[in-house]
Order: C-alpha cells, then sequence, then structure tokens
C-alpha cells in the first residue's frame, strides 16, 4: 500500500480490505444486536471536557483540540469513544433506572500511535454494560468480546484476566500517595524490577514483598493460588481473587485461560475486573475490557458499568483474506435493453458491470458475461 | 433530543436512529457492490493540500485544521470525501487504464454548518465512475443516485437536472474574468436579479440577454425548448442541450424530471451535467452530483469523472420510523443452562436479554420469555 501523500500512521483502506472491514463490522454489529446490545453513533468532535477527564493526562496528549467558531469553546476530536458512551448513559438515556446496554463502531484519531504498528485511526468496536455489579455482567461481556471476534474470523482465542482492586487494594493499605501509586503501576506493568525496587524502598511490610510479588503473578490460571500465597489478606485483594476464581470457573472449557496481576492494560477508569483476548501467533491483544464503575459521575450520574473494546483496523490484519466475488460483464450497448433483466441478477445480490470500454475480464472483476439471445438474456462465461 | 452537553450542530445518533442508519447504509454498500462499485475508507484526517485544493475557498473555510506533531506539516480534518476518492484513483489505483467505480460512506465534519437544518458532522454515501467521459457513465451515476434512495427506503423521487457547460461557454464567450463569472454565477443560484443586471450592465449582446434569461429557464423538461430559442448559439450551449435531451429521453418513464440551468449547487470542480434528486413534500434535494472531469490533475492525474453524493443523517429525517423488533427475556439465574439455546435463537436472529434485577417487559424491550421445563426450553409470551 503506497501512502507517500498521507501523513505517517494514516492510511487509506482499499477495495480488499475495505470490504472486509464492512462485513465484519456489520457481523459485530448484528452480535450486539441479538445480544440486547443498542447501538448509539456519537459524533467525532465535542466539547473537550466533555471527551477528557481532568485525570486523564494520557487521553488528553492524545485528543486533537480544535476551535469551535460557534462558541469560542475548546472542542476536540474523539481519540475513544467510551466517555462519550458514558456521557449518553448518564444524560441522553438518564431515565431509565435499569440495565443499560450500548455499543457502538466508529473511528478515533490520535495525535501520535499508540506503537509502531499502530494506526492514528483505529476503527474502534465496542460493547457496554450499565447498571449492574454482578460478576454476571463482566462475564455477559467476556463472552460477547469472544463470540464478537470469532463472528469476525478469528479462532484459537485466549483469554487473560487481571484485577483492578488487588493492586488497588495494596497501594492504599501501604499508603501510597496518588502519584506515586501511579508511576509504581506504570513499572509493574512493564515488569520493570530495577524501578519498582527503588520505588518500594520504604514501604513496609507487608506491601513491599505483595509489589514485589506482583510481576510474578501470572501464568495458567490454575497457578493462581500461587497470587493467594503471597498476597495480603486483604479485602481488595480476595474480592479480585474470588472474581478471578469465578470467571475461570464459568469460562471452564471455553477458552484457554490465564491471569495476570500487572501486565493488563488498566486505564484510569477501571476499578475492577480486567481481561484481554489473544489470538495464536499474534503478540498484541486483539480486544481488551474491564470494569469501569462511577465513569458517568463528571456527567451526573455514577452507575456500574463494564465493557469491551477493540481496534477493527488492526483486527483486519489477521484475518484470513476473502476471496472475491467476479461479476458479470455487459456490453455498455446492450445496457438499455438489458436494463429490467440486470436489475433482476443485482437483486439477486450478482455483481453487474457495464463495460463501455470493452476491457479485460480481469480489469472488469468478472468471470462472465449477459449476452442477448433474441429477446431473452444469457449469462454466460466470459471469452 | 437534548443535546445541551454538546456543541451546536452536533449531536448523537441514539439508539433508535441508529440501527436505521446502519441499515440503510448496509443496503446502500450493497447497491453499489452489485453494480461493480468498490469500496474505500480513506483516513478523517490528512495533509490539508491534498484535502482542499487552492481554488476551492468555501471548501477551505469548512476544513478544521490540525497540527502534525510528527510532520509539523498542517493537516486537515475532512470536509468532503470526493478529493480523497480522486486522491485514490490518481494514486493508488494509478495503474488501472480503465473505467473505475470506486465508492464511500464516512463522515465529514464542517467548521459551520451549510445552514440551519444542518448538521456540522454530515454522513457522506457517494458514488463516482473514473475514466469515461461519455453521458453514459453520467446516466449510470443518476440511476445509481435514484436506486440508492429507493433502496433506502424513498419514494416518490423527483430530479432536476442542469449543466454547468452552459453557463461555462456563455461566460467565456462575454469574456467574463474568473473573478466576474464566478460572482455572477452565485447571483444567478439565489435567483438574485437587481444584483445580475448590475453585474452584467457592461457585457456585450447577445451574453447580456442570456444571462438576464438564464434564472428563468427552468420547468418541465418538455420545456427544455424555451431555453434553446432564447440562449446563443454556442458549441458548450448546443453541448449541454444536447446531452439534457439526452438525459431526459433515457430516463423517460423512470423518474419525473425537470431542468434548472442555474439553480443546482455546482462546485468549483463541477463541468458538465449536474443533478439532483428529491422526493415529494420536502424542499431540500436529498442527493447531488454531477461530472467534475480533471479533479485529480493535482494528484497527477486528469480523468473523467463524475459522481453523487448525499448526507445520510439528513436522509434519515424523511424515512419512515421502523418499527423496533422485541426481544426475548431470559432470567439470570437461568443462563449457565441456558447457554446452548440462547446462542441457538440469538444465530437465528432473535434479541435475547439476560434479566439480572427483574425489570419490566417495557424497560427490557421484550415481548417473550425463555422459561425452563425439565431439561427443555420454551419460549412464551412475556407475563
Amino acid at each position: 500500500m503506497r501512502n507517500w501523500l498521507l501523513p505517517e500512521y494514516i492510511a487509506d483502506i482499499l477495495p480488499a480490505t475495505a470490504r472486509q472491514v464492512e462485513s465484519a463490522k456489520a457481523a459485530m454489529l448484528e452480535g450486539f444486536r441479538v445480544a440486547g446490545y443498542e447501538l448509539v453513533l456519537p459524533p467525532l468532535i465535542e466539547y473537550i471536557d466533555s471527551l477528557v477527564s481532568e485525570e486523564d493526562a494520557s487521553l488528553e496528549l492524545k485528543t486533537f483540540k480544535l476551535d469551535d467558531q460557534l462558541s469560542g469553546r475548546q472542542m476536540g476530536l474523539r481519540a475513544d469513544i467510551t466517555p462519550q458512551v458514558s456521557r449518553i448513559d448518564a444524560h441522553l438515556l438518564g431515565e431509565r433506572t435499569g440495565v443499560t446496554r450500548l455499543c457502538y463502531a466508529g473511528s478515533v484519531v490520535h495525535t501520535r500511535p499508540d506503537g509502531l504498528a499502530s494506526s492514528r485511526e483505529p476503527l474502534q468496536v465496542g460493547a457496554e454494560l450499565y447498571g449492574y455489579a454482578g460478576i454476571e455482567a463482566d462475564l455477559e461481556i467476556i463472552e460477547l468480546m469472544l463470540g464478537t471476534l470469532e463472528r469476525a474470523g478469528v479462532s484459537g482465542l485466549r483469554l487473560d484476566i487481571g484485577h483492578m482492586a488487588i493492586y488497588r487494594g495494596i497501594a492504599a493499605a501501604a499508603g501510597l500517595s496518588g502519584e506515586t501509586s501511579r508511576a509504581l503501576f506504570a513499572k509493574l506493568q512493564s515488569k520493570d524490577l530495577a524501578s519498582i525496587r527503588e520505588l518500594v524502598c520504604d514501604v513496609a511490610e507487608p506491601y513491599r514483598s505483595a509489589f514485589l510479588a506482583l510481576p510474578e503473578l501470572y501464568g495458567p490460571i490454575e497457578e493462581l493460588d500461587r497470587a493467594r500465597s503471597r498476597l495480603p489478606s486483604l479485602p481488595e485483594v480476595e474480592l479480585g481473587l474470588m472474581q478471578l476464581s469465578a470467571v475461570a470457573k464459568a469460562l471452564e472449557g471455553r477458552v484457554a485461560l490465564s491471569f495476570d496481576l500487572t501486565e493488563l492494560r488498566g486505564t484510569q477508569y477501571h476499578n475492577g475486573l480486567l481481561f484481554a483476548a489473544y489470538a495464536e501467533g499474534w503478540a498484541e491483544e486483539l480486544a481488551r475490557g474491564g470494569r469501569y464503575d462511577n465513569v458517568g459521575r463528571r456527567f451526573g450520574r455514577a452507575r456500574p458499568a463494564t465493557g469491551f473494546s477493540l481496534d477493527l483496523r488492526d483486527l483486519i490484519r489477521i484475518l484470513p483474506e476473502q476471496g472475491s466475488v467476479r461479476g458479470i460483464r455487459l456490453a455498455g450497448k446492450h445496457w438499455p435493453q438489458a436494463r429490467a433483466e440486470v436489475a433482476r441478477l443485482r437483486e439477486a445480490g450478482e455483481m453487474v458491470v457495464i463495460d463501455y470500454l470493452g476491457e479485460s475480464a480481469q480489469a472488469l472483476n468478472c468471470d462472465r458475461e449477459l449476452t442477448p439471445d433474441g429477446s431473452d438474456w444469457h449469462v454466460v462465461s466470459f471469452n
């Protein structure tokens, strides 16, 4: 794909891939629909304070700023759709008191790419469940995430699970400041042992040992007991481990399962179970999610919430290429007479291409031809 | 729709409408596919000089500017998709010498709304045919435009046609400067007679009379001969009138047809046949298009081109509301046992909603319930 006219990490999606993106998206949205998730299409731009909360510095850096000529206020080009969906749950659908299930599919734009293989314009697809705090809601979202990837054609899925309460509980008990806590968590995520040791050197036991143990607490779900024995018995730690066990039990036989207490990408708004899906032979996660209760508080409505999202532009790279379906050529001179027959064929899903220039079968992507036979029409193999 | 949190002329699309937008879009893309149009998905942002040509001041004003932190160059948030598609035809598909048919569906963003009823974030859907200059290509695009609107559910269509060559031919023969020509054309479009008289007061006959006649040259296609008798016999005028007659003949019986030699919205890049589709009881045009040969010249490849586009966000307002399909409730406690049955129902297209809180039929949007009967499951009416 030549893209020398385009900015770095920005690309066109060309025909062969574009149809695949659209059909994967349609399959995903249909999967959401039958599971009761209502579609919302929030705008690409809105006021910056709706798109980015004060605490989320990394999202703020990722967001392009725009001046609203009508109000003089600052707007942003969305870098994430989740804050928009929580705004919709909080305000527009605010009269609902029960469970609200919402889904979306749309582009987001980042000022800089997340990594060398990332696009600055991910195509974010996701689903969120508001209004129920039970682990069953997280399980519903995990199964929806797995089903969504399978509908798109991914096979050989693996699931990683973690829990934000575990780290947060230990950090709170150890009395870490917000700043230290965030710095330490970043180092834990990258399993940077030297920096971790430095940051916890003044922390009291048993928390110091717990922080040092965390980077080693990952592996097949059967080894979750290792975590139980190496972490202090705090309510948050107990809750986290219990929920991890419950999820593992519910998903037994459904998917290969591992746990990781530090590496899963939690953002500022996550506070409970975390999960990420992987496929065989592909190092990067394909979809991720977790619980982020009270994300709607800044819109005036704190509610339990859990959800997942994926980047369809990224995902499409690992799907098998679809063979292109070839069409039927019609010589331009026959068009006025063949109109009704062409309409019939197209209604039945056949691609019929009108050929004005006498092009080759390959150029037209056709393997058959519509030819007149008296007042009848026949589809014959292309000569 | 309460949108007090959103900037003016920016709105969420909420569930009832969002599904309708997605299904209308899918129907349109399917119509494009069977007619041989290949889908492309150009990016939301790219370098400003690719998005806006130097001559097109109005598009430039509509386009939000962004700084590319990676290159230091100025980028834009696209306000139109046609320049992107012509870039793709010129460059990425540049090795093709025959006809290239491309289509797209995506959001564009405007700094200010086009009118009081407009959105600043139209959802632009369109199709373009490159590489064939004959009127058959314009006819193909017109029929595709009408078919696209019908697939989306619009009935009672009317078509207006015009031709840019007619005005341009007279303006060139009259020796108008580029600036005067553009100013006069704007006044003709709004049929502002006082200003038109002023602008043409020094123009020689027969061109002066021709300019004054143009605002009156509209009506049912049968009256096109009026134009022939009131306009000077210039090659461009002859060509324009001949093509208008040819289109009228080809579409006889297909759609109610009018002509208008000034009002059709031509942009800087249009140079041939123009067309717009209307629906009964709705003053604004629903879709518009025309010929814009050589639009790819600034990308290094001048080719014949014709195409149409519409704003799906706008269109959806006139479509009849779809009745929502109601689903099947499953009590949360039954989920683990009912898993296989739920998968079967969802595979068949039924929406099955898991109910954790014991909500009402209305809140869940369900009219049936999945209930256990021994090891069997039954779908029964909701109590």
